[in-house]
């Protein structure tokens, strides 16, 4: 009987190779799409991410792909998993690249959303910020939106930068990282490599300055009108290096 | 041999049992939570979605179970198919319902977003017409954000309502639907049970304009402070019943 329980053995084994493959995984194979010579723009995500700190500057970023003559930008979703993430609204997100499984494409931009529990428990998440301090000591630009920058600091964001957060955790900021320049009443601070942004709908400030800072003012009015954003950066409470 | 086959075939049976089970399915189980006595908002999803007209309204309408003493909302995704979407800005969505193999809980508000083919091919899909069809007869409130106005135009939107779409498509609107009432440079159209919105960062106009329709000024003006809006309606260009 050992031949035929080997054949079945293996019947086993190879159907539990072919089905207990992640619809995640087979999704990744075939996506994200990253073209060359792009610059890649790396999303994180976790459960309890907010949707629209993710999608905001997501949308803007992908845009520039339909934009002539420019270094446009590859978008994609990184978790420590790649197993499904909630965000806080509810909507389950397959992650693209699982920073613990997977080799990662480098990070030119990096973006940390808010989070639920980024003035907690994902501050202990001592896997997720070593791969933050990794990545942003790598990358070009380090952008949080709300408080995506509470991760930030965690994850070693230089003493005496100036930044902001979420208004209503402007206070929590000061007192958890007394050497940062917190700025309030302002959208957006860009210092250094990093641009922390107020979150929420002011999201949109934020990506569409980056975009005006590396391609123009043009190309960030176009990708403006396709959200319907009257876009006029003079109008955007903000510091930037010069100011 | 009959038994040991028997018991490998069982065996591989289970594997596959356990396997093959998709994670949309099981995480589908356990997701959304939808509480009783809330109004359900269901918004349709598809390859192709905008994210920021998926999310912008999702977000508000969910925010509202974070406010006392109101029927707050649940908010869940409904697609043709529970395999993940995936958004026109590459998002891998997993839908919480199909319309095809699920019964949907009662829908109060139903959420058209735009995607990349809603002039096009997704008005020749006929199953997902036909439910957009049934469930806006049946629903409190139908909304539509950017393009999502030429599903709810095909899938039967009253003659001579009044409505708007993404201003660069207010042209083709009014050549493939002759008898509406296309408006333009405006935020949202509130004509009988219908919101139609222009869409990208406009979309939190329309949402947060229908919290305070159904729940007054206040709610709203906190639920616009989360996400860090100015909300001003007077100051929001629209169309409303008795205007």
């Amino acid at each position: 009987m050992k031949g035929p329980r080997s054949l079945f053995s293996v019947l086993t084994l190879l159907a539990l190779a072919i089905c207990c493959k992640h619809p995640d995984k087979s999704a990744r194979r075939s996506w994200p799409d990253l073209v060359p010579g792009r610059l890649n723009a790396a999303f994180l995500i976790m459960d309890g991410v907010y949707n629209t700190e993710l999608t905001a500057p997501m949308d803007i970023f992908h845009h520039t792909r339909f934009r002539d003559s420019i270094r446009a930008m590859n978008v994609f979703t990184v978790a420590g998993t790649r197993q499904p993430v909630r965000s806080f609204e509810g909507l389950q997100i397959l992650p693209d690249f699982g920073y613990l499984e997977d080799s990662l494409p480098p990070i030119d931009i990096l973006v940390v959303p808010s989070a639920e529990h980024h003035l907690d428990s994902d501050l202990q998440d001592a896997a997720m910020i070593a791969w933050v301090r990794r990545t942003a000591q790598q990358a070009r630009i380090v952008m949080s939106l709300c408080d995506g920058a509470f991760v930030l600091a965690t994850a070693g964001m230089p003493d005496s930068l100036r930044c902001t957060t979420f208004p209503d955790d402007i206070g929590r900021l000061r007192e958890m990282f007394p050497a940062l320049r917190v700025l309030e009443n302002i959208s957006f601070v860009h210092d250094g490599r990093y641009i922390t942004s107020a979150g929420g709908d002011r999201s949109f400030d934020a990506a569409l300055y980056l975009c005006q800072h590396l391609y123009g003012k043009k190309v960030a009015d176009q990708l403006a009108h396709g959200l319907v954003i009257g876009w006029d950066l003079d109008s955007v409470p903000h510091w930037k290096p010069g100011d």
